[in-house]
This record gives C-alpha cells, structure tokens and sequence, in this order.
C-alpha cells in the first residue's frame, strides 16, 4: 500500500470548518454533516480541564458531529469551568443547527483564568457563518488554535480511497506521557468505534507519545477521531494511515517547539524489549542537558549515555551511537570507544539531526521526536500570559 | 538542642584537607589521622562511573581513611576507567601515607572522556605537601572540586560537642533521584557503620533528594561520610545535625544552580501522607514552565496545578496556594479561587521565592528546593566539554 499526501486538509467529503483568532481568542470549528463514531485519547494529568472532562464523556458514547475549540484560555482550574464548557457545546449547537450533546468542546491557553466565554461567543458567531468544506477552510480552524506555535498545522494522506486528515496544535508543556496537545482528525474509513478507538491509541503510542518540548504534562490535551464511515476498509490498513499522520504530527509539533531552532529523531534499536528502547528513546530527547547540547552544537555524547542510564540498564561497552544528518554521519561512540568528535561537530551543525543509539542487546527498536532548547524557550515561557 | 555553626570547616580534629586547581583539573584530597567508620549514599544511575563503583565497594565494607576527588573528568564511559579509578586510590594512598584499600575516590566533569591521569597526578603531589587541619586548608578542597559552581560550599556545625562538617559541590545534572552531587561530611560522632549509614540515608531523603536544577541524573553522585568516632553521642540528636548539615547543603546548591538568578522552596503541606507531599513539592520545582514563570517573576501559578496533577491527585477546590519572601507574603488561590495577582507580581521580584501549597487534605509536609530556569542555563550548557 503506498500512502499519498493529499492537498484536502481537515476537510474531507461530508466535513466543513471554520476559525478565527481576535485578540487573546481564537475559536475553531469542524463539522460533520451526519453524526460520526468518535473516538479518543485524553490527557493522564490528574487535574484535566473542564472540556477535557466533559470531551471524555461524550467520546465514551462513541457519537460525535462536531468540535468547537478555543485558543486564549486552557478552562483549568477555575470554578464553574464546567458550565462554561458547556455553554461552548450548547453554543456551537445552536450554531451550527446540530444537537449539543453531539458537539466535544477543547481548550488551549493559559491555565486558571475565568474564560472570557463573551469572547468566545462573538468569535464563534463569526466563523459559524463561514463554515466551509476546502483546504482554506481548514487552514483557518488550524490557524484559530494555535497558542505559542509558530505556523499552522494541517495534514491529510490517502490510500486505496481510505482518507485520513487532521489539524493540530502543540509548542510547549509537551511531554511523552499522554496526548500531548490538541489534535483533530477527520476520516471516512467504516470502521466501528471500538476498532477506531483501538487504532487510535495505538497510533498516539507510537507518535505523540513519543514527543517531548519541555517534559510539562497538560492539563487539556486531546487527540479526537471523528470517522464518516463512508469508505470500506480493513483495519490493517488504517492503522498504517493513521500511523502515518499521527507520527508525522508529531514531527510537525517537535520542529514547532518553543524557542527550537533544530529538529532532534532519537532511535534506540538493538533493545531487548520495546519498551526498553521507548523509555531509553524518550529520557534522551528529554533531557534538558542533551538539548543545550544540541542547542551548542556540542558532541557531548556522555550526556545521551547518562540520560539513558537515569531509566534503562545497558551495557556501555556494547553501544554504538551515530549523530547524521541527510546524508551527512559521524560515528561517535562503536562498541564502547569513542571516535573522532570532528565529524560529529560537523553533523551537528545541521538543522535536523538524528541520533542513532544500537545497544546491540536484541531486536526492537523505537523512535522518538523533541528539539534542542535555547534562550527562546526560556523567553517564551517566562512572559507567556 | 541547639545547633550552631561553627568556622571550623572540614577539617575537624584528626581530619586534614588540601586542594588545587590547575588548568582543566582540580584535585581534592582529605584525610583522617586514623581509619574512619563510613557510610556513603551513590547515584541510582545504572551507568554508574568508575569512581563510583570503586568507592561502594570501598564503603560496603565500612572503613575509609581519605578521599581524593577530581573536577575536570567524570572518569565515566571510557575504557580502563576502573584502572584509572585504582591508580587514583593508589596514588593518594602513597601521598597520604595510608593503605590505599581506604581510599575512597571521586571525579566531576565531563562524561565519556580518558582521564589525563599525568595531570592529576600532578596536581595531588603538590596538595598532598600542604594538606592541613584547617578552615583554609577546608576551603582549598571545597574549591578545587567545583566544576560550574559559581562559589564553593563548606559548612560545620555543632551541638553538644557533636560536630558535623562537609564540602559539596554542584550545580548541573541534578535531579531528586538520588544524592545529586559530590558530598564529603567528616563527623566525631561515636556511632557504628550500620547508624552511620540510616542516618545518612534519612538525611539524604528530605534534603538532596529533595533538590533539583534540571532533572538530568548524574553518573558520578556520591555522599561520604567520614566518622571518627570520638565523642560519644546519641543517634537521635546526630541525626538532627546531620539532617541540617544535609539540608543547608542542598539549600547552597539550589542557589548555585547553573545560571539561577532565584531560589525557589517550595512547601507542600496538608497531604494525606508524605510520600504524595514529596512527590508534589518535587514535581513543582522540576518543571521548566514554573523554573521559567519564576524566571519571569510571572505569576502563572497554572503551571503549579498542571506540575502537580502530572504526579498526584488533589482537590482543586480544596487548595490554598500561597507566594512568599521573608515577610511578604501573597495569597495566590484559596481554596480553589483565584486571588488578586498584582501582590503576587510583587513577591516575585524577589531573590529567594517560598511557594507553599496547602492541599487541606492531611497532616503531612515536604520541602523541596531548586532555581529559576535561565538563559544562563542554556548558555553553560550548551558550551560545557
């Protein structure tokens, strides 16, 4: 099967959105026309946002026609966050001519300030009566989310007829233990909630939960299928699409982290069990000392070797690390021994940089995705508000 | 009991110091009259350098004499790092005219680079002629052991003619995992390795497992304590001394953090039962959204609720959060409702930031410590080799 990136966006057959950011607020909307089997994954901090909440609740039934998410405010931690996440849903209902218990609500921003729901209202208002089914109109429910990313996110892919396609949005307070941001995906495979469901975290385990900005847990992060059922499929198949885009999210996401200014692929392989190689795979792109490494260019290898250690037990004189870049290698480290640093400086001049880890102890391997950190991330976050 | 603090440093009766930096390299060295009862606390890294291993074998059999520590190598990932570990214990027995079986030896710096032995041989020859049982001689063995600490770290107290004293280093790679550091203590207290060893560890719980910079666990931790057993004392009342030397320690390390401009404690109380206090304290000062708001004196205090749902479960509507420094004092949340920020921006400008969380769920309390995150950071990080 080959999979083909297509130019439709969030937008597939039956599906139209909308969005739109005014002042601190942005508001999307995507849309089915009929009711679709949903399906989703759901933040694991223990202080989830109201929407999040009342999301779950809704996916549980299986059965939703559309989502209506706002940027500017995270609707955590703040009294009666509930009732306003539920004006959203009655709000987008009574927009959008469909029946509220059908309408998932998502919240991105900061955290423990009364939503501004006047705000939210108006904007909504507004993008309601622009609701369409093209790639332009996806675009701007992609744009309408976004908090501290600095371009929108949008992919779609296609195989065999079988379409999937989403919009997400993710910078920072990024860590591989959930979800990890807001991300909506469209698809018209005709598959029952429990396969979707099925399909769903598994793909979120292989992709963004693989991901690390800065090792913050959100409190509002979601993942939300909504499948149109219209197109035939095995479920084989669309667990390799949707594979494809939930990893090439996550990509999009690590290249988009705050303050990055280079894109980091850790694969651990030659590990006796996946999830000694997930967890090696994920302490390297989390540690902050690999990314000022990596931020300075700095072949300081110890670092990856200290942080896998921090999780995993491993012999050092077994391992083979390489940094690459395209085409571009430098062996650092073959069985144990260091080699020449003077490649690797020069590989780590690139912008997008692979580290390459074999504990030469077994089969399995895993990858994960996260960034260097820079004086951006600190600037950022200290004046974020 | 009172405990008071003395100028003596280090070197108590029967205790010598010496130390000197050179180039990239600084040998520190310190040496009792007569073979100590010893206790020693190590990284729970499983890439545990040279030195390390060494020096728990040394320990598990309760009697060191001296230790001799470098900065400038971390003598950890690198072939033969145990023989160089040896010769290290070695020469400082020759030098030091002791059994170099009681040698414990320690090394800061770099991972995964061949220590230049021919250096620190060097450089302990010409510490070993002026080792001395003085405050100055302390102090030359504090400062020869930093690597990026901004100040060396020596304290002594007393109470009843009990005496506790140390010299401690770090500012990096310091995570709540385990001991987090190079610390030596020196005691006359009267108690037998297996005493001397619990209290170690209970001290070592509530103070540098309580402390972190960046997450990043280090290879190369270790607490030693040197015991020359001659005052008689109670284990109750050594553990209270040992328990504050630990605690300042960890305080001074905290201020030190690597391009810190804040220190941050952070109180959790009113949890039902200590391990979720310290979980939550913990997990507030590890993460990089509150180390950059505190950065930013930005009174995001979101980031403390997500922080602590990412590990415990609690009552939002239940908890009191408040900001402190020396008297002033802002109420940020009570029980679950936000307060007016404007006081809270105003403690913030402060040096040194007490954050205290009530949970009103219980009776028990934790203390953790650690800095804001900078563009500092970054830089040291980026350029160390």
């Amino acid at each position: 099967m080959e999979i083909k990136k297509t130019k439709t966006g969030i937008c597939l057959d039956g599906f139209s959105a909308g969005g739109l950011k005014e002042g601190k607020y942005g508001v999307a909307m995507i849309s089915a026309e009929k009711i679709c089997r949903a399906a989703g994954v759901f933040t694991t901090n223990t202080m989830k946002a109201a929407p999040v909440l009342l999301t779950m609740e809704k996916v549980a039934g299986g059965r939703v026609q559309a989502v209506i998410a706002n940027s500017g405010n995270a609707n955590c931690c703040v009294k009666g966050g509930m009732e306003d996440a539920k004006k959203m849903a009655r709000l987008a209902g009574e927009l959008l001519g469909i029946r509220s218990e059908h309408v998932a609500v998502a919240s991105t921003g900061i955290i423990g300030r009364k939503m501004d729901l006047a705000a939210v209202e108006k904007i909504a208002g507004k993008v309601s009566k622009e609701m369409a089914c093209s790639p332009e109109a996806g675009m701007k429910a992609a744009k309408a989310i976004m908090t501290t990313d600095t371009r929108e996110k949008m992919l779609s892919f296609e195989c065999d007829g079988i379409e999937v396609a989403g919009v997400c949005k993710g910078a920072g307070m990024i860590s591989p233990k959930m979800a990890t941001m807001l991300c909506f995906i469209t698809t018209n495979a005709d598959l029952g909630v429990p396969d979707l469901t099925d399909c769903l975290r598994r793909s979120v385990q292989d992709s963004f939960n693989m991901l690390v900005v800065d090792g913050d847990m959100s409190t509002n992060d979601m993942v939300l299928l909504m499948s149109s059922g219209t197109r035939k499929c095995g479920k084989a198949d669309f667990q390799a699409l949707l594979d494809h885009l939930c990893r090439e999210f996550a990509k999009l996401l690590a290249l988009d982290g705050e303050g990055a200014t280079k894109f980091i692929e850790v694969e651990v392989s030659g590990a006796a069990d996946k999830e000694t190689a997930r967890k090696a795979a994920k302490a390297i792109v989390s540690s902050n000392l690999v990314k000022t490494a990596m931020h300075g260019e700095n072949p300081n290898w110890g670092r990856i070797a200290a942080a896998m250690g921090s999780v995993i037990g491993y012999d050092f004189e077994k391992i083979d690390l390489v940094f690459s870049s395209g085409r571009k290698t430098a062996s650092v480290v073959e069985k144990g021994e260091m080699k020449d640093l003077a490649q690797a400086r020069n590989v780590l001049k690139a912008k997008d940089i692979r580290v390459s880890v074999n504990l030469n102890s077994g089969k399995e391997s895993a990858v994960a995705w996260g960034c260097d950190m820079t004086c951006g991330y600190i600037k950022i976050n200290a004046e974020y508000n």
